[in-house]
Formats: structure tokens, C-alpha cells, sequence
């Protein structure tokens, strides 16, 4: 797509494991829907700028479900990677888990498809790596990014 | 669908402006997205509670598109109203925009549908009160809404 | 008083409503009085800066009393709006209510009156637009309000 | 007043240095009024508790000038003591002074009277311990906050 | 040591990136040490407590030298893992490393033993699990782990 | 050492006191010690530039032991002299202690000896003023911070 060298999927990838605390939570003690979504675009924005080279903005959040509530005490990993690449749009794949930090096995409570923009200090799009696919799975995942991609420019709600 | 008395949409409207400040942006001013979703779960948070007159958790966020980027310096103004209440779930409709402190028209951000539901003090659903729907246009909405709602079900993702 | 366009009381109207989480409050649950009146001046410096399309500084807060505590849990509501407008000064009037996010009507809990001026880059104070007065309400209030101006400038406390 | 053995205005006292960080100013670097007064509030509050060994909620702050603006790169000092104590009621005067941290020497930007009720869990004023005055000037300072409460008492604004 | 099940160094592993921001900074856009051992301990903690399955308080850090600033704009990461398990104490190597989002190879900047404890409800210490040590290079970390404890033991100041 | 005119220790003494709250603490109520850290840095770096008229950054911390565990709701004390002036590094002195805001006596719970290096806008050491020593006590704790200076030196790890 240019000329810059690509890069891998594992070379992006982020990871960020918190403890949830009494502030991030309602009064039932559930973590509140909008402080994952803080941490979630948090990460995927490090996920693209480290691909990308270049300071990134949100374009957009696909819709996500919060599976199980996240509860205080509880340990939350968030981890990104790249699943499609376009000219200067890429698509950031989240998955949440969480435990208990006194014990039990991770369980997963949410993901998100966060789409990225790389851009200049104006603000204007600027071209991205194209991504190194690697392995099938990595490849299926590019495909079902791309279809994604298409199907929110068709759908853009728009003012 | 019960006994509790119904609430109109306007007693349940809740709105938020703040000024976004340095520690909201990336380092070309643009306001981060997960900075604004969270402000967004929070004044839907307020306007489900204030409706169900308990406190609510987050079950899902549709698809959100950052219509055009915000910026440091500028006024936000994050306005939620409910458009569909089920048995223990309302859909939360918040509409974000933003305006130069320093002049200029406000222009529409971006908007977002939250589902809510809202939970006892061990986290089990309760039933809300009904909707009173007093205008053609929340009718309308409120259908709009039912829609949504059963499109959700249909096609929630499962780990 | 210059040639700057009127803007109307309505205008610079602003409006913050905020959940109050234990981060507010003190061991028995009662929100920190700080807390309340750094909230009362964000919304003020928003109506100000709305109305003199330029930044302002805080030049004072009347005396404020705390006519109820409000408490964790509680939905706090800030309206700030013009009441007078001098030179490069202006009289910002906040009302302060409380509701439990439960249940219960609204009750006012505070009132203040900030006096904000505008400001250069420089720090230096600048020409405000003149307030255009539309209701015998405002007309009352901004002579109150001018009023209220000169007791300050005679009795200010010099160090 | 009571037989709580007394408390010198010495051991209430409570000092707080702080350097101010872009986070506490707006675009032209002054800090927000609303910031200082939080500080305030807060070093009042410890003075208060000090002196009561009890929670106290904040009951009223005097008008409060200020007289200089404060920059973000200063160390500003909030020093509380208590000058007046009446049944379960103390009136804390905080003094606060900025110093630029490469040079300069400090000079006073404002002043404050904070009243502050020493509570009990329910949040029901409980009795605090006498004021022992050493000191002319502590004498003075007693009597002058006698009045000043008077005062309060007189002309407080019901809603 | 005690019948509890041992638990790997690997997983207990615990690993945060954070991209750092100017509120983390001085002025010359250098991040505060502070800053940087607050995010050590909080991951040293999540460390501790998986391995323990118990909350758990910082008994010490060893002397802790920033080999090279880290600057705003980079993102760092820091990753924890158990070297050696005592009765009720462990001590956690965090490493820091620090990269430019927009380009540029990671840089070790500091690295940090913490000992942490394990405690009930009450703050007494319990009992941890020992650690299944499965490689000789985690052999090795143990004892150098062990002899370090020693040495905090015989050198503690005390007051 | 150079020409700057020498500075004495107690101009350049900071004190900070801090109600410690729920969001400073882990679940059982006692503050993080990242937390605390935290703190003693800020100090630090106040007493610190307060000496150099310049900005600082942390070099090293040395072995923080926390004595006795700090609660929420207790009022910590940090206090902060220079010890020790090198040419363009400085050593810290900070004690904590800390009391119920409720009652009793303040005890000692942490020590720390923070190196401070004075800075230009480019990160470049700068030199720094004499340490003018006025009283024995002083001119001892030189001499100490003189020789852990020099162990410091000698058993820096490098990476």
C-alpha cells in the first residue's frame, strides 16, 4: 500500500493488567461500563501508535457487550493487537479478562473492535505500515477486519 | 409490565458540559475517545438511575462513530435521554457536542445507545417503571428502540 | 460600554450535573465543601468564558453558605449563569442543588456568587460584551448585582 | 463550654506545601480559583479535626479575594489555625502564599475563613474542646472571630 | 514451608504499559520519579497477591537508581515477577522499560526489589505459598533473593 | 564549590501534610506504599529546587523501610531538608510520620534519602549552590550524606 516496511502483529501488541479499585466502581461494588472503555481505548491507541509510528485518534468503538461485570478487587488484563490494516485506518482487537486476586481462573468479560486513525500534528490522516501476516489465523482475522471496515463505512450514521 | 408508577423521558434527562483540559488529549490536542465514553456512561448511569430509582450496571455499548474529533480548550455538552425501557433494561440515548469556548457554533461529535440494567445490592436485575410516552417523536423512538434492543439479543457475541 | 455584540443571559447558561463517589466525601459520607465550590467554579468560569468568548481568572467567591451537606450517592446539579457584567468583570450567580439518585425531589444545598474577569494571554484584563438584559428578573438581578460589585471593590481585604 | 480539656491554637496548626502542575490552571497558566480553594478546604479540615478529634463538615467559607493570581510552576503554602471555637463550631483562617520555585520571594495571594462543625457519625454537631488562648494576638484574633460568627449567624441566606 | 500448593514464578508474572502523559511530568518533560515507583508498587502488589491469593502490604524497597529519565510521550512498561518466598514475605524484581511510541528499541531505565507481605483482615501476616522454582536461572534468583532478605533483616533502621 | 551564594537548610525545608483517603489504601486499609513514595518524591523535589532555583530530577531513592503501616484516615506528615550538596546533585532528607486524626501521638513510620540532580531545559546537570551548614547537627549529617554519596557511586547497577 506504501512504502514503509511493514510490520508484524506480535511487535504491536499491548498489554495492561490493573487492580480495580473502590473509584472505578457503582455502589454495588461493579466497575463502571465507561472506566473499561477508558483502559480499553487506552490501549489500543498504544497498540497503534507502536505500529503506526505516529500519534493516533479514535475513529470509532463497534459495539461492545459486557459479558460478566467487572467487580472491585478484581484484576483485569486488557490486551490489543492489530487485525486489519488499511491506508491510514487500522482495526485494534481488545480482549478484557478478569480474576479475582484471591483466587479463581481469568474469565473473559468483554471485548471491543477499536478502529484508529494515524495522523500528523494537524490532525490529518498519515499512511501506516502495511501488517506482516504471519500466520493463518492472523490472516483470517485481516479478512474479517477488512469486511468489518467495509461494513462501518457503509453504515456511518451520519448528523 | 409492573406496578411501579411510570416516568416521563423528561424527568430522567440529565445533562453534563465540561471543559476538556490537557490530561483529556493525545499530544496533538485531540481529545481522547475513551475519555469521552466515559463520560458518557456516566451521564447515562445518571439518567437510568434517576429513571429506575436504583442503581443500574452497563450492559452494552452500540457502535460509536467520532464524527469529528474534540479538542482541548473546547466545551462538551453530553445530553441522555431514555428512548426504551424493558423489564429491567432501558436503552440510554446521549448525544455529545461541542463547542469552542472561545466562539463558534456547538456542532453534533458524535452520539451513543447504552443499554443499562438495573440491579439490586447483590447484582440481580429489578424491574423498572414504565415509560410515559408523551409525544410522537418518543414514540417513535421508543419502537426505534424495542428494535435495537431485540437486534442486540439476537446477535450478542458469546466468548 | 464597548462595541462588542450583547449576549444574553440564556446563552451563557451552563449546566453540570455530577454523581458524588466516596473520592468526595469525608468518614461519615458528607461531600468535602472543596470539593462543591471547585465544581462551582468550573461551571462559573464555563458561563464566563461562554460569554467573553475569552479565558477568565476567578477574582472572588462571596461568601458561600453550605445550607445542607450533600452526600456519596447523591446527584448534584450546578447552573451557573450571568447576573451582571462590567469593564472585563462579571458576576456569575451558581445554584447548587441535591437529589438522592433513588429517590426524592430536588433541594438546594448551596449558592455562590463568582466574580470572574477576563483575561489575555498576557494575564492582562480585557473588554467583556455588554450582558443583554431581556426579563425584569435579569434587570433586577444585574442592578443587585452591581451593587453587590461596588460593596466588594470598597471592602476588599488588602494583605 | 464543655469538659473537654482545651487545645492550644499551636497544635491545630496544619501547613500544606503544593507545586502546582498544568492540570490545576487554565490556557493562560493561572490556576484555577477553585483548585486553591480545594487545598483550602482541605487544610482546614485537618486543622479543624485536630483540634475537634472528630469529622467536620465544612459549614461556610468567607468571602475570599484573590488578590494575586498563582502560576503553575509555584509552591504555594496553605497554613490553617484556629482562631474561634464556639460549642461545636470553629472558624479556621487559612492564610496562602506562592513563591516561584527557581527564585523570588513568597508574597500572600489570599486568605480565607472557613467554618468548619465537628460531627459525629449520624453527622449530628457534637461538642468540641475549648480554644486555650496564649497569646495577645491569639486573644485578639478569638474575639475578632466571636464577631465574625455573630455576624455569619445574622445574615445567612435561606434558600 | 506450609501445605499450601506452590505457585510458579511465571504465574505470578504480572506486566503494565502506560503510556506516560504531561501530568506524570516536570517542566522540563522529565517523568517524576514518584511516579514511576508508584506504578512499581502497584504492580509489584498484583504480583504478590496472586502468588499469596491474600492482600498484601510493601514492607520495603531496596535503593532504587534511575539509570535514564523517562520523558512524556514514551510508553513504559513494567513487569513484575516473584524471586523469593519466605514465610509470610516475597520479594518482587520489577524491571522498567521505557520506549518512544513513534519509534525507537525499548531501554532498561530502572529496575526495583520490593518485599511485600502478606496479611489477613486484620493486618497480620499469613502465611504465603512456597514457590515451584523451574529453571536454574530461578534457582539462582532464589538464593541471591534469600541473601538479600537477609540483609535487609540485620541492616533495618529503626527509629 | 562555584560562585552561587550558598543557600542554608532550613530555607529550604517542605512539609506537606496529606488525610490519607479510601483511594490512597488496598482493602484492608492500609496506604500503598507507592503511595507514600509518592509523596516523599514530591517533597523532595520541593526542597530540592528550592536549593538549586532550578528544576530537578530524581536520581536514586535509597532503602525505604516501612516501619509501621500508615491507615486511611490517619494525617501523614512529610517533611523534607537537604543533607548533602554536590555539584549538581543533592541529597534528601524525608521523614514520615504519621497520626490518628482521632487522637493520639504521631509516630515515625518511613524514612528516605532521595539524590535530587539540578537540571537546564535540555536535562543537562547544572551546578548548585553551596549548602551553608549552621549548626553541628548539620554539619554531621553532611559528612553522612557525603559518605552515602560515595557508596552510591560505587554500587550503582548498571544494566
Amino acid at each position: 500500500m506504501n512504502d514503509l516496511p511493514a510490520g508484524t502483529v506480535a511487535s504491536s501488541r499491548a498489554s495492561v493488567v490493573r487492580l480495580m479499585v473502590p473509584t472505578d466502581a457503582n455502589f454495588t461494588g461493579a466497575v463502571f461500563g465507561g472506566q473499561i472503555l477508558s483502559e480499553v481505548d487506552r490501549v489500543a491507541y498504544i497498540a497503534a501508535s507502536r505500529h503506526a509510528r505516529a500519534t493516533c485518534v479514535t475513529a470509532s468503538f463497534d459495539r461492545v457487550d459486557f459479558i460478566l461485570p467487572v467487580r472491585v478487587g478484581e484484576v483485569v488484563d486488557f490486551t490489543a493487537q492489530l487485525t486489519y490494516v488499511g491506508r491510514s485506518s487500522m482495526e485494534v482487537w481488545v480482549r478484557v479478562s478478569a480474576e479475582e486476586v484471591l483466587g479463581g481462573p481469568p474469565r473473559l468479560v468483554g471485548e471491543a473492535f477499536v478502529t484508529m486513525v494515524a495522523v500528523d500534528a494537524a490532525g490529518r490522516p498519515v499512511p501506516v505500515p502495511p501488517l506482516a501476516l504471519g500466520t493463518p489465523e492472523e490472516r483470517v482475522r485481516f479478512e474479517e477486519g477488512r469486511q468489518r471496515m467495509e461494513t462501518r463505512k457503509r453504515s456511518r450514521r451520519r448528523p
